[in-house]
């Protein structure tokens, strides 16, 4: 049997992440094996390589969510792919439709790099569910962004938002889920609004295609000027902690909040006021099931959106990508193989 | 033209709480003149009689939004009620269905008793289109309860939160909005919930039907034991501030939260994790729509629903009804005329 | 092994209809072995076994699709089920939640008793997924009508009708999904009317909670009387054909149409004018899936709902059980093991 | 006082058509005085002039329901508009949101050009609340072809369908609805599909964007094959009668088809088994609300919707553009003032 070579960590902390190699076998049963052709990472990807995030991590570790790759071999009851689909992973492994997973106090957070072995690997093993064709419109290294950053932003503005021509949508930042959130809200013939401190990336999601561009502080009464104080029909929060409260002012009456993030330690507060009067919807969003990353994809199909890469590094420069998302990458940090 | 007594203020503060007198003119144009037979208060109702909560009330101010009565006379141009029909309020006139009023800045607050003239006289002579019919199955105290904490409890149960049997429904406390929240979930067929300090009311809830009385702190715990970790479907968010963080524990996985309440310079804050994985909705809920008022009167009819009245005053008794809101009523106060 | 006895057929037609025995094995992977306890028919199943509904079934054939049993043994990767515990089928295998299976072209019809094998023997030996917990608070004759019947209601009015308390519902004939939509009307508190042909049923559905009892024929001028004009909310449409012309007429203005129904060479036809100019929606009901199936049981439980069972027969009475469709049961046939 | 032309008809048939003359007044209250620049023309506002469709016309009577004009004058009360305000009339005057107008017995089909008096003249006078803002980007002919067909489009499509990106639509014929429903799917990204027997047309909807030209009959086999048998995921049904047999065919698994077109005499039939076994949902859709007209404008000054008008007539070819309906024009026919 070949080897595969695949990064890993023994314990927390970046300094542990080695390359080192592992057996590869034939699928069974309902398992596929998949060659990996690109890698997406996420910051929450570094958050667990340096913290666990309270997950029962098993050591050596393989990080990393989000994987486009290439069909090698099938189990003997497979039946929704054959060798040589060009697939994406899915951030949930087992999530098809409908509820999410778990319970009230079991919080479920069963994923890929995480729960779950990650897929910075050049081969990986998964069941068949696991998987979703990739569009036909994007390269792996596009293709691979999808599952998390992409289906968020999707989730929330579509599946959730049912986003319509000509509503008003506001974006926090420059980061992966942002500039998809823009490219999907343009898709849908919405009119957008993004907040960013840097005025280069500031000229960059203008050529996007966003119609407004705010400083990163202050932005709601610039909102209120540009919206005759109608406000924000979606909001995508970003921020979270006390700045949650500008998206309450921001909104505009029965609007919607979609709260997406970074998580760990972090606190969400703001004023009762708008909450109660003008009564938005306010909807937690933690990426998406499968079914609705099968729509997304075909969607980027038909739309022909292109997902932003800020740069992609190879196989072995990963602690280098790592690195990178300190700096608020522009869109998405690629691994190609 | 007769004259009419009313209790008004002419300044912030009970103790400028006195009755005084005005005239009656005949109903014009779509107005109707309706003799009050009974006023209902919210602890809101007092607030505004105490600080104005930042509205600019006209003095001499009427202060009560809830009413019911009698239609003495209607003008010329109304359709909606004839002379006997018996009518309630509406909380927010001119608020038929769909999108609340106003606009992102401007948060809308025109209720009864607030931004319009309230309801604490003998006469009200408005336009038809703030009043509906009143249940054919209720006497007139008990129909003055609906306007506003009755149709909050069914506005954010039914008509936002489609609740049905089997949910499990949790409400904080034994208020005017909690027990109609109870009682209301009850007629779903849910399973209900509810929090409350105090042995005496623990063991009224229980004959009103609530299938689990909790105590008024640490009930999570208690939640997750009841429903073997499943969590509440639905919560009444009754407190507010840093409690919240309570509801988004005990929450079910993409269950759905309404924050209702007492706004006057609160802050919600919460933990975001359960927020994000969770998935939960939290939802603003101010009152509701005209036509869910009409829905909920023609169900309190079809399940004979029985308002809870923790005292009866008379007109002459209104300072003592407004200083009983603050010992904490089951259920609500009532003014008799 | 043992061997377990079972009705078969080797070709259509009920005079096929024979008890043969065959053998019972361990269960493999995710596979359930459960003793069949009581099994409830549906008419359908009688359609299954004359016909073959355009099914490739496979000979010899056992017939039924609704059962429930105790579960004997599990197999060795089984997660959901432990011995002793008391289930009931699933109509669709595999359809667990959201979208229903298939695509256009390709009507999706795989249940048990059809393109799967049936349940009317002593053990049935499936996947885990098929199944779920029986509901605490019924006996096993009346735990078997859930599946098709019971769910059929459920999906129609609460999952996809959204129904609350005051709204009105008709119910066309006595049949088991029509007696099960009374039922789950009356515990969301709606006001339910049913139609019927014969004086006897119509004293039965009376003491079973309904509102009004109509005629078999020409109760759309009923119901304008009885509602003041404003119509019916949701209709469950069991008749097809021309009569669905009827709940177009009766229908009120934005209200739910249901269809459901046997569909083996009919039509359906009715009046343009009612369905664009009170837009009601009509909705196809294929049963349901599981996730909804668990929501009924745990409704059934809460609300102590009781299904219909006209009679039960013994296991080898199963030709006069079959026998007894014909005669417009009321409600439920049940066979007991 | 000033003098206005109208075209009236002092009884049925378009041979009575004619130019009269009528005093203008001053606007009274909430209404105000609206100088016509251009009334689009539905071939319903021609079955009205030959046959009155059932409504009791007082003559002589105006036809037509849709215009687009300038604020002339305003009534004493009116808040919404100012002089000079360019506006569009609302199909359904009074029905803002939510609900439509009406009862089960009584349907509503309370109109402009109808029910209430046309627009066929220089000058109307309605209350502020029949009247919308037009869009920024249309001129007043376009603007004129919204409150009826575009809305009707919009309204199946958007208000109730929720399209997104990557699904699959289907509009049947090329008039006015059909491609304001090629339109309104192509802004949100949609992959659409249009049928039409006409060579010279089919290459007209290539040009507007259309994915999939297919002719008017037999397109079933044709979809099936385009989408991999997937079907379609919200046809416009604007044939009818047998016809409608085809859409159910077509359908995807929980698709939408909304019923939409004429209706004088016409029934709607179709197999039940698609109906039931794909449940789809069949909507009836009556055009739409004020509310939803609002956010129409909103997306077509957003997305830059032009719509297609196939000739401009002047006032005093009312008969020829009239005349023109009969030809199936390509989009819609407009009257410029």
């Amino acid at each position: 049997m070949p080897k595969t070579r695949q990064w890993t960590i023994d314990g927390f902390g970046p300094k542990n992440l080695q390359i080192s190699t592992t057996d590869i076998s034939d699928p069974a049963g309902y398992n596929v094996l998949v060659k990996t052709e690109a890698v997406s990472l996420n910051y929450r990807d570094k958050m667990v390589m340096e913290t666990g995030m309270g997950l029962d991590l098993k050591f050596p570790f393989v990080p990393v969510s989000d994987m486009a790759g290439i069909v090698e071999a099938v189990g003997p009851d497979v039946t929704r792919f054959r060798p040589g689909d060009r697939v994406i992973s899915t951030f949930s492994p087992g999530r098809i439709e409908g509820k999410g997973l778990g319970d009230a106090r079991n919080i479920p957070y069963k994923t890929l790099g995480g729960f779950y072995p990650g897929v910075l690997s050049e081969y990986v093993c998964f069941s068949e569910e696991w998987f979703v064709h990739a569009p036909l419109t994007l390269d792996t290294a596009e293709a691979s962004t999808l599952p998390c950053a992409g289906l968020t932003a999707w989730f929330a503005l579509i599946e959730r938002g049912n986003l319509k021509a000509g509503d008003r949508v506001l974006v926090q930042g420059t980061g992966g889920v942002s500039l998809f959130g823009l490219q999907i809200a343009k898709a849908h013939g919405a009119e957008v609004f993004i907040t960013s401190g840097s005025p280069e990336k500031q000229e960059r999601v203008r050529a996007l295609g966003a119609d407004h561009v705010l400083g990163r502080d202050d932005w709601v009464e610039r909102v209120y000027e540009l919206t005759d104080d109608a406000g924000i029909d979606h909001i995508l929060e970003l921020a979270g902690g006390p700045a949650f409260g500008k998206s309450l002012q921001a909104i505009a009456v029965n609007g919607r909040i979609s709260v997406i993030g970074v998580f760990e330690g972090f606190e969400i507060s703001g004023p009762v006021a708008p909450l109660l009067l003008k009564s938005p919807t306010v909807q937690g969003i933690s990426v998406g099931h499968r079914r609705a990353l099968e729509d997304f994809v075909r969607a980027v199909d038909r739309v022909k959106l292109k997902p932003v890469i800020d740069r992609r590094y190879r196989f072995d420069e990963a602690r280098e990508a790592f690195n990178h998302l300190n700096d608020g990458p522009f869109g998405k940090i690629v691994i190609e193989f």
